[in-house]
Order: structure tokens, then C-alpha cells, then sequence
């Protein structure tokens, strides 16, 4: 019960929600279901937008942006659309003082303002394919909500591309949907499963969902960013047509996207321990935090000095930072930057300057290690690699210890009471069976996997032929 | 009217709308008000975003984001806010399919909704200054709109800092000042007025309003930024208070600011010209702009590997593009580049090709200049740089032209009429006088300058005394 967090072992849920607003990432607003993301968690939002959008803007994305407001007739226009999304939305009826004429929903998201500009700019061929991306605020009005995971404001990115063809349109959600895998494994340290949805589960309004899904120290699935194949659903609805290179006009094959400020939640749920948060460091906003010990005047005088010129070496290398704070001790300070989850700290005491060395230790294992320090500039950028990998490797063994295949409905329902994660099992491909076992148990099919291995089976619940297994479990 | 633009002198207005819609930066869209932003404006906003930003955090402010929605209530605390802002507000009253039992303003600015969560979190001067930032999109319902500049939803960044003393919010203001005016003239080469507002023109609910005003092309006043003292007003109606260093309870002293996508407005205004516009070389998307020409396939095979060199060359020191594309020809693609603005043009000939060399053309004043190809990396940031400062000198020029200091009513009223500008007159102080000056000219007190220059006179519209020359002009 450190600095006031439940234990995870006590009640994972609230150990969530105290780390979330102990470490100052976020705090409730007076607003419903409306969160504010505080300095801390802004400053990782802005450090998952910089990777990401690079990544985006190196395979030909552009930035854009689109209004807030849709006319409410727009999200009509696409039927499997609007009865996913009208239930959820804000709508605003008043502006300037005046009753409006047509009522304005706030973008739950953005496909059908998007897409009625694209279908003015959108002529021929040669404007094919438009690749833009969109950083903004969408508006969903949810029951419950949760710092982070579900809020009825949050911010993420939406993706919506134009292509000639089919081919290019799938090649296009595919090639997002291992952008999306590789910036979630290499900067966020989260190993995912890809793969597709169900069609009780793909987005409103696609022909084909897919998705990749983390799993959390729960063992509950995080999904944390999809990619749709909208194909020509939106274009007739929009009329986003183009003359094709044969000079016939067709309707364009489309694709929307997005990651949001989930993320920050799944950071803190499969990485965070009983102490607080612990940040990957290739996205932490303080990678290594110095720490000076001294126990009387004049070793400060000779502790600090040194420990500046340890900053500036590292300089250019890391993000560092120093709490040189004389009104808090040397413990209060680890504790502190513990719970802010900064994966490296540095301690600089009187023996440690005698030898012209520091401790380095890992947030990940409190393991420490003595560094010379006319290596730091070399070995630090190192260290902070092996936690980045050490922190991926640990939650990969975590999920692997909490993926299993079971072939009988009652282990299935067992695993899901006491021990849930991920369970690859047989699935006959039938609407009914999925929804039953949500029913029974609350586990739904988060991934249809990509690759089949050729291994058939007997569905789980009803017993009928099933092409492969398919990935079960309770989901966030 | 070249690329179906109206020119400057036929008609300002349609010039600035034919530029914004010919060059792609943005677009109409059907929500009425509400732009589009397209990905070379936004490309510009990222760039102005980056530099900005950096500005900012190197001040010591942190980004946060609070949420979009405010309670109706909390306009209403403070009393002159809810008189500026409530008849310019969408209002959201449905959300989730029910009508909400307290109506949600959409933000046109967050001082109502940060300072209930400033009141949660400061408790003492420890906590003191606070100094935050929020990139956001905010919401004005505008009965006249006009792209960029006046638009229903814009997006901007607002700062909002708290501080134990009066004279320590005084300073943030002024500080802030003092980076927006830095930032327009060494970023976007726009030199600009600094000074103080008039009761009349500050912010609903500020103490002192501070503010950068840009002259455009036709001789008129552009508020480009704003920096609010707000004292104590929103303190006290949030109950923002702090245990002081003497132990006292005590309200705190509050700052604001914000500038916004109208900055985008203000470049194409400021710097454009009959043939496009004219971006300032640091913040353009594409600072150099390389056409290759050709007349045969035999010349194509020399000159394309010699542009791809050359452009390979330049990484690192400019953001360089090339256009290779077959169908258009160098002409074509002269005018596209002058259109969109890019600082500096390269060609490469035949004949360039055989001297190793190339042609540089400057956006400005198709200034021509041949550079050695070895000397490409070193000369062309020293051209770009150039063109910055010419681009500044320029506008700095026009200023001054069209600055006058006037001393009858007579004159100011044809000068108004005629060719206006920035007009310094004495002016008594009085509200009445300003008002009056407004109705008879349309012009509004932009600024009372910040320093004295212990000049004194007669207020031009009623002759009493004045301590000192402000500065008129019609505005945007």
C-alpha cells in the first residue's frame, strides 16, 4: 500500500485508477465521463505522437483537419454506421443563442465529414491514392467510463485513405495494422496479437475490421487499435467516385484507422507494479532521473557539481532530469520517481564521488549496477535499451503464460471464472455460438488470426466443423 | 489573374479567399463556419506548432488538455466572461440519446473549465507557478466567418498560469509578449505592433489585455495574439487560493494567452502576391522546390541522376522536394510552386547540367542566381535565410509607409476612408471617444503603446488632454 496505491493483488482495478492519479497522468473533471490528462500524461501522449507520426508521415500519410461537427443527416446516410455510432454521440442543438436548423453531432469519428470532402476533391485516378491522417478530439457518450480506457472525450488519431482498388485498399489497412504493431511493440514495449474481427465485433460501417489486442496484468484484452477495410460502403454513400484509368467512373475503395489515448492506460496496465508506473523508456518523458545523497553541507557542495556535469554529459544522449530538492530526502525522492515510473535513476552519494562513479538503477528490477563516470555517455543510452527489452520480454512471457488452447466448453468457461487470458479455441464461424459464449462467460472473439495452420477442429460450444482456432477472452 | 486568382488590386477580399482555396491550404466544408484544413495548411500549422511549442516549454511550461465541454454553470461564475462569450457559444443539450440535465457549452476558451481543476490542485505557494499549455480545437459561433481568420471552430493554443503575485502574473504576460511578438517576426517574418488594449477591446474578464497586432496588405489591423492579466477576477469565482508565505490564505494571480490558426491567415495576408504565396523559409513545409528540364529522353537520363544528387545533397539543411513528373512542364510547374509559396526554386538545364551548376530563383523577386554544384549545401541555407529577412524588411516597410501620426479628426477620418493604416492620435482615454471614433470610421484602438514617450497632446475627437498617442486602425 505504498504512497497510497492498492496493492494489484488486492483489487487490480483500483490499484488503475490510484496509479493513474497518484502519478499525475490524468485526474476526473467536473464534466461526466470527461478525464483531464495532466502535465505527466501529456507529455507521453506527445512522445507517442512524435514516433507515430513519423512512422505515418515515412509511408505517405499527410496531416489534416476536419470539423468537429457533422451535420446530423450525414452519419445517416451509411445505415450499419449510424446505428453503431447515434447512440453514443453528443449532439449539439443550439448555437449563437439560436435553435439550430439541422442539429450537429460531435464527431464520434470522422468518416462521414471526412469522406464528403473527398468526394469534391476526388475526380480521377491520378488523385489516387489520398492518404491523410487526422490528430483530434472525438466525443463517444459512455455508461461507464475509466481514466483512459474509456472516456466520453479522448484524443487519437484517425487515418482515412482513398485507393483505386481493393487490392490496394486491404494492402493499405494491412500495412497500418504492422505500423500499429511494430510502434505498440518497439516504443510502448506491448506485445500484440493482430488478426481479424468477428463480424459482431468490426467497426460500423466497415466490411472488415482488424485489430490489435494487448493483454494486461488482469488478464483481460486491451484492444488497443484497429484498422478498417471500409471498402465501397462509404464511397456509395458519399459518392466517392472516380474516373478509372480505363475512363469509366467507379466508386473508391476506402480505409479509416486510429490509436488513441488508450494507449497511455495500456502503458500503465502491462507494465505498471505495486510501486507505480513503469515508463518504456523510448517513449518516457524522463528517461534518467539524478539523484544526489549527501549528509551535510559540505558534501553538497561537493555532490552537486558533479552531478551537473553528469547532466550535461548526458546530454543529446537521454532525457534527464535532476532533483536536487533540499526539503526531501533521498528516499522520498526514489519512492517519488518510482511511482512516476522514470526507468532509470542515478544516485550520486559521498562514496560513490570518492570512487568517480554512480549507481544506476533499473525501475524494472531495482537492479544496480555501478557505473565509472567517464562511461556514462556510453553505457546509460545502453542500460535504457535493455530495460526497453527486458520490459517487452516480461510482458511477452506474460502473456504467453496466459495464452493456452483448450478443445472443451467447461475448461473454457473454468479458465474464464478464475484465470482468464487469451484462449485459442475452435469456432465454427456462427454469429449464434460467439454470442453464447459471451453470454456464459464474457468472453468475446478478439482476433480471428491472420495466418491459418491448417489445424481444423470441432467448435467449441455447438460441436460443428471449424476452419481454426480463434482467439477468446474478456475484454476491456 | 493568373490560376484563377483575383488580383490584390482588383478585389483584396476575393484574393485572399481565391489564394487560401487555389493553394490547397483550405477548404469550405459543409458545417457552416467550419474549415477544412488541408495538409498544406496544416503542414504550416504543424511547423508553427514545433517552434512555438518549443519556445514555450523553454520558458518552463508544460502541456496539459482539459476537456472540450464545459457545464453552462461555470460561464456564468464570472460575470463579464459569460457576458463576452455566451452569445458565441455552441451548446451540446443530448447526449447518449437523453437530454442532458445540465447543458454542456463546447469550449470558446478554457479559463472556466481549468481553473475548477486549478482550485483542486493548488493548495500552496509550493505548488506555485503553475505554468500550463493546451493545444486544442475551440469554438466561437461567428455570424461572419472568412477562412483562417475568423472561423467558427479554430484550433490554438491557450495558456493558462497561476502565480503568487500580482507582479509575477504581470511578468508571465509580458513575457509571453514578448515570445508571440519574437516568434511572428524572426518565424513567420511578420513584424508586428506591441501594446496594451482599451476596456473596451480586452478579454471578457481580464484585468489588463496585451496584444501583437500585424498590418495585411490592405492596410489593415490583424490581432494576432493575445496575453491576459486576469488578476484576481477568476480566482475569486473558482476559488483558486493558496496558503501564501505567511501562512495566509489568498486568491491567486492568473495569466492567459492564445494564438490560433489565424496566424495562417495572417502569412498568406502579410506576405502573398498575385502569383501565390509567399511562405517565410523556416516555417515553409518545402523550402526549396527542384524542377529538372528537358526537351528529349537523352537530356532526361543526364539531368534526373544529377536532381536526385543534388537533392540527396541538401538533406539535412533544407526540406527539399523535386518534381519529376512527366506530364507537366516546367512552366506549369514554375507557376504550381509560386502558387503554394515555396521559398526558392532550383532548375536544372541542359545547360546547367553542362556548367555544373544550377539556376536558384528566389519566391520574393524571382531574383536569379547560379550556384556551382559544390556549393549547393553551403550557399542554398544561406539564400533561404536571406529570403526570411527580405521577407520581414518587406513587410516592416509597408508598415512604416502606411504608419502615420495624425493630429486633426479631419485627416484621420480621410485617412480612414482612403488609405488607412496604422494612425497614432492622442486620445483622452475616455470610452465615449473611442466609440465614437468607431462608428464614424470603423477604426478601433489596436494598442496603447507599452512605453511613453511622454509626448502629450489633445484627444483628436474632443480635445481634451491625452497622455500619450495610441494606435488606430480598422481591423480584421
Amino acid at each position: 500500500m505504498s504512497k497510497g496505491i492498492t496493492k494489484r493483488s488486492d483489487d487490480y482495478s483500483r490499484w488503475y485508477t490510484d496509479l493513474v492519479l497518484r502519478s499525475e497522468l490524468a485526474d476526473y473533471s467536473p464534466v461526466k465521463g470527461c478525464m483531464v490528462i495532466r502535465p505527466n500524461g501529456y507529455a507521453l501522449w506527445e512522445n507517442m505522437q512524435k514516433e507515430l507520426d513519423g512512422m505515418l508521415k515515412a509511408t505517405g500519410h499527410q496531416n489534416a483537419y476536419f470539423p468537429l461537427f457533422i451535420p446530423e443527416s450525414f452519419l445517416h446516410r451509411e445505415k450499419e454506421h449510424v446505428k453503431g455510432f447515434a447512440p453514443e454521440c453528443a449532439v449539439v442543438t443550439y448555437g449563437g443563442g439560436k435553435e439550430l436548423e439541422e442539429k450537429l453531432v460531435v464527431r464520434p469519428t470522422s468518416e462521414t465529414i471526412i469522406y464528403s470532402m473527398y468526394s469534391k476533391w476526388i475526380q480521377s485516378y491520378r488523385d489516387l491514392p489520398l492518404l491523410l491522417n487526422q490528430w483530434a478530439n472525438v466525443v463517444r457518450w459512455e455508461k461507464r467510463t475509466r481514466l483512459f480506457l474509456r472516456t466520453t472525450e479522448f484524443l487519437w488519431q484517425e487515418g482515412h485513405t482513398v485507393h483505386e482498388t481493393e487490392q490496394e485498399a486491404e494492402e493499405e489497412v494491412l500495412r497500418i495494422l504492422e505500423i500499429y504493431r511494430t510502434f505498440l511493440e518497439d516504443y510502448l514495449a506491448i506485445p500484440v496479437l493482430t488478426g481479424r474481427k468477428s463480424e459482431a465485433e468490426k467497426f460500423a460501417g466497415a466490411l472488415r475490421t482488424y485489430s490489435i489486442e494487448a493483454l494486461t496484468q488482469d488478464r483481460r484484452a486491451l484492444q488497443a487499435g484497429t484498422s478498417h477495410n471500409l471498402g465501397q460502403n462509404f464511397a456509395k454513400a458519399f459518392n466517392v467516385n472516380f474516373q478509372n484509368r480505363k475512363g469509366e467512373m467507379e466508386f473508391a475503395w476506402q480505409t479509416s484507422w486510429g490509436v488513441s489515448t488508450r494507449l497511455i492506460g495500456g502503458v500503465v496496465m502491462v507494465h505498471g507494479d505495486d510501486q507505480g508506473l513503469i515508463l518504456p523508456p523510448r517513449i518516457a518523458p524522463t528517461q534518467v532521473i539524478l539523484i544526489p545523497i549527501w549528509k551535510n553541507d559540505e558534501e553538497m557542495r561537493e555532490i552537486l557539481p558533479m552531478l551537473a556535469s553528469i547532466q550535461a554529459d548526458l546530454k543529446g544522449v537521454a532525457r534527464v532530469a535532476s532533483d536536487t530538492r533540499e526539503e526531501y530526502s533521498p528516499g522520498w525522492k526514489f519512492n517519488n520517481w518510482e511511482l512516476r515510473g522514470v526507468p532509470l535513476r542515478i544516485e550520486l552519494g559521498p562514496r560513490d564521488a570518492a570512487k568517480k562513479s554512480v549507481m544506476a538503477v533499473s525501475r524494472l528490477d531495482r537492479k544496480k549496477c555501478v557505473i565509472p563516470q567517464g562511461e556514462i555517455r556510453s553505457r546509460i543510452p545502453v542500460l535504457l535499451e535493455e530495460i526497453q527489452k527486458n520490459l517487452y520480454d516480461r510482458a511477452l512471457a506474460f502473456r504467453e503464460e496466459n495464452s493456452s488452447e483448450v478443445d472443451d466448453y467447461e475448461t473454457f468457461r473454468s479458465l474464464m471464472a478464475e484465470q482468464p487470458g487469451f484462449v485459442n479455441a475452435f469456432w465454427c464461424g456462427q454469429a449464434s455460438c460467439e454470442s453464447k459464449v459471451k453470454e456464459d462467460t464474457k468472453a468475446t472473439i478478439r482476433v480471428i488470426p491472420m495466418k491459418e495452420t491448417g489445424e481444423k477442429g470441432a467448435c467449441i460450444l455447438c460441436g460443428n466443423r471449424s476452419e481454426g482456432r480463434v482467439t477468446f477472452a474478456k475484454a476491456y
